[in-house]
């Protein structure tokens, strides 16, 4: 097609294959960078260029070919991201949000500095360190990698020092102490800004965690409409104060009404997987339109509420797709496999339901992934 | 992936693309047979088996790397499918409703013999036939290919012998001479069916044709709801008395309150894109559904009203692509862009909206589809 928008995206996982759904409808075209041919977004039709994201010829190439560089993942080099900017690459989000993504410990830092809710932090060069932050912040102390960690990986919370012993050869070389944060629950909000400063912001949603692993979200979220729409304004405010391009996941503790910033992800996130179908335009969408500098899209809700329930890899060894109209027989859930290789509690694939109350939009959800992820799915009952 | 179901589609176009990117979703692969590698499902990723689905040994490559056959146009030979199922190829739709679609005047034949309405038709040999078929029903008579014809090619509506005379050579071997139905409106109602019984029926619409093609959809029908129901009624009943293996689309003439089938495609359909944002299941995923003999998904409709308007090429020569900024400024327009090189008046897209009237629901796909179609668009404002 002619004028039809480029888009190179570094890593082709299921945030791009989503985002490269998304694409195809608006017919715009993607290009992924991934070791893998197969790779998801590869199999549901991406091109790939195959190869390592850390070759910093290859992002040159994958950017030669395409409007806009954009990432499925954190695990890319902050210094090639600046030096393909200074090449004149339009890289979304930009080098500087990006690093805050990439390293949570310069994140944590710099967002203190703009004066945003984080918790205590410290950098970590051995045990003594960890020892002497217990004391400032008392048990237990949360040791993170400063950057490459995801769905609860890279994440350590000890409760003395011989624990902290034993986590920290697991959490690599730079690992930065936090302050545990005692919450009632994990908001998230995705918002949207494009280069001029136009900016969009979802519903934020409630999200459950297990062993660091996202496993559910519930929109609106289960707090009070100030701490919603409180919500909202950091999200808004920190894609302003970091120029972001594109879409970011602001993850948040709830602590009585007050609202700290736990981590952000300058991409599509996990917590936003509902907006495909609750949503005007999806997360994919808006981020497509973000980064090529189209108007943003309406985040308004199409129905009063959505749930999402992830989708892992059974304990049992069978493959999630073989119980797939088990799943399908349950009216209102939408599915969503993304074409993986199964291996116990390996994120696969999700289920969506909209619905006129949270409670129904989640039993619908819940009882479709609970067929898909077999006995494990039981743990979802409870939470 | 594992178990992952694979569909082979005969044709790679827009239908072809939609259903792959539905497929996607739930983890399916497909696989398409067209002459052209960058065909539009191609292009949105779907695996190109590159060649003609006339040549037979090509059909049965595709069938024997899939776990089963579907269409994605009529250009296909009965016969060639009638023989992929003694060879045990599972073929959705069978070839004998597969023949209703393919063969006009067949379908008319066997319609109305099975009881029926439609419109009083002959087979013509010349001009003779058609002034006889004129002298018992009147002029004007609609001269049409028994099959090949799609978006209003391959139909003539004749007011005299001469231009009987002017239209036949172009109207190719196979002629049949229909009585022409002076209907209120067209109705289409899509319908799905598995090889079990299972039927979903999806809420009637309202489709606005313009030179045999459609131009736009509203959702609900503009009808009485008893008409409604009748519609849903007889495209049931189709599905049913010609085992019908995927999703059908019944086109309906409303004269009065009386309802003449005018034509079907057993196959996806222009007059349900809109079920792709304003239904719990898209056409596209329930005839994945149906014809992978997975349960069927619920129709139900999201929101209270939809709309659909297709975009075309520009007369202006521009492709639609470069005003695609202009037309996402427009909230709530769902814009689809199939990835095709442009032409004047080619189906190159549509835009559907979703709202709590018809009234606001077209307004906004108008909106966003002029924008595309630049002045060519104007004529939906009449509409």
């Amino acid at each position: 097609m002619d004028a039809a928008h480029r888009v190179g995206i570094v890593g082709g996982g299921q945030l791009a294959r989503m985002t490269g759904l998304a694409a195809a409808r608006l017919g715009v075209e993607i290009v992924v960078l991934d070791p893998d041919p197969h790779c998801p977004a590869g199999a549901a039709g991406a091109e790939v260029l195959v190869g390592d994201p850390a070759d910093f010829d290859l992002l040159r190439q994958l950017a030669s070919r395409t409007d806009v560089l954009t990432l499925d993942h954190e695990n890319v080099s902050v210094d090639h991201l600046g030096q393909l900017e200074q090449l004149g690459v339009r890289v979304a989000p930009g080098s500087v949000v990006a690093e805050m993504a990439i390293d949570k410990l310069r994140s944590r830092t710099r967002f203190r500095e703009e004066g945003f809710p984080v918790p205590e932090v410290a950098e970590v060069s051995g045990l003594g360190d960890v020892g002497e932050f217990a004391e400032r912040f008392g048990w237990p102390v949360v040791l993170k990698a400063s950057s490459g960690g995801y769905d609860g990986r890279g994440v350590d919370v000890v409760a003395s020092i011989d624990a902290a012993r034993a986590a920290l050869p697991g959490l690599g070389s730079k690992v930065h102490a936090e302050r545990f944060v005692s919450f009632d629950q994990e908001l998230s909000v995705m918002v949207a800004r494009r280069r001029g400063g136009e900016v969009a912001v979802y519903s934020p949603v409630t999200s459950v965690q297990r062993d660091g692993m996202c496993v559910e979200v519930v929109c609106p979220a289960l707090v009070p409409a100030t701490v919603r729409q409180a919500a909202c304004d950091l999200a808004t405010d920190l894609a302003e104060r970091f120029d972001l391009v594109g879409v970011m996941a602001v993850e948040l503790f709830v602590v009585g009404d007050d609202l700290i910033v736990n981590e952000i992800a300058t991409r599509p996130h996990n917590s936003a997987h509902h907006t495909i179908e609750a949503c005007e335009t999806s997360q994919f969408e808006q981020h497509l339109r973000a980064i090529l500098d189209l108007p943003l899209g309406s985040t308004a809700m199409r129905s009063p509420a959505a749930a999402m329930v992830n989708v892992v890899g059974r304990d049992d060894g069978e493959p999630v797709a073989a119980h797939l109209a088990d799943a399908a027989s349950v009216h209102g859930a939408s599915i969503h496999l993304y074409g993986k290789a199964d291996r116990p509690g390996r994120k696969l694939g999700h289920v969506t339901a909209v619905a006129a109350t949270i409670d129904d939009a989640r039993s619908i959800a819940q009882r479709a992934a609970r067929r898909l992820n077999g006995t494990t799915g039981d743990q979802e009952e409870s939470a």
